[in-house]
């Protein structure tokens, strides 16, 4: 698995809210660096097939092919996560 | 926010899949060291009224109060993140 270097071309649409590498700077969005990188298509898969009913995250995606949702999936869990900000 | 210490009691439960310190070591399992606290309590409530329907959550949660369910998310969220083990 070689880690994509160059960003994904849709990753702004994810950066909006999760970062572009995936620390999270909206309340209740999930981070989502160095996530598990199946446990993200899972969780893509139920956004798209609304059996995960978040609105905002079906609209985001609507539009994306298969491979471009891959190629973000890999994106995130190859970043390296931040420990959290306990100020 | 002061770090809880001690480990919550029912951490066994949960680490069985997401490990003690939420390092995945299970296929499709997320890791949860680091996650925002605010969208694991989010998740939890929806494993719990089955909004996202896991059965192995649901039963893992059900005969928990609130406060040990709550007590789990912070000790997860307070949890540092291991970058991915890519080899």
């Amino acid at each position: 698995q070689t880690a994509p270097s160059a960003p994904p071309t849709r990753l702004g649409l994810c950066a909006a809210c999760h970062g572009p590498s995936g620390h999270a700077s909206m309340p209740g969005v999930p981070n989502l660096a160095g996530q598990k990188l199946d446990y993200l298509r899972h969780a893509l898969r139920q956004y798209r097939d609304g059996r995960r009913d978040v609105p905002v995250m079906r609209t985001a995606i609507g539009p994306l092919s298969e491979a471009e949702l891959d190629a973000l999936a890999r994106w995130y869990s190859m970043q390296s996560p931040q420990p959290q900000d306990h100020s």
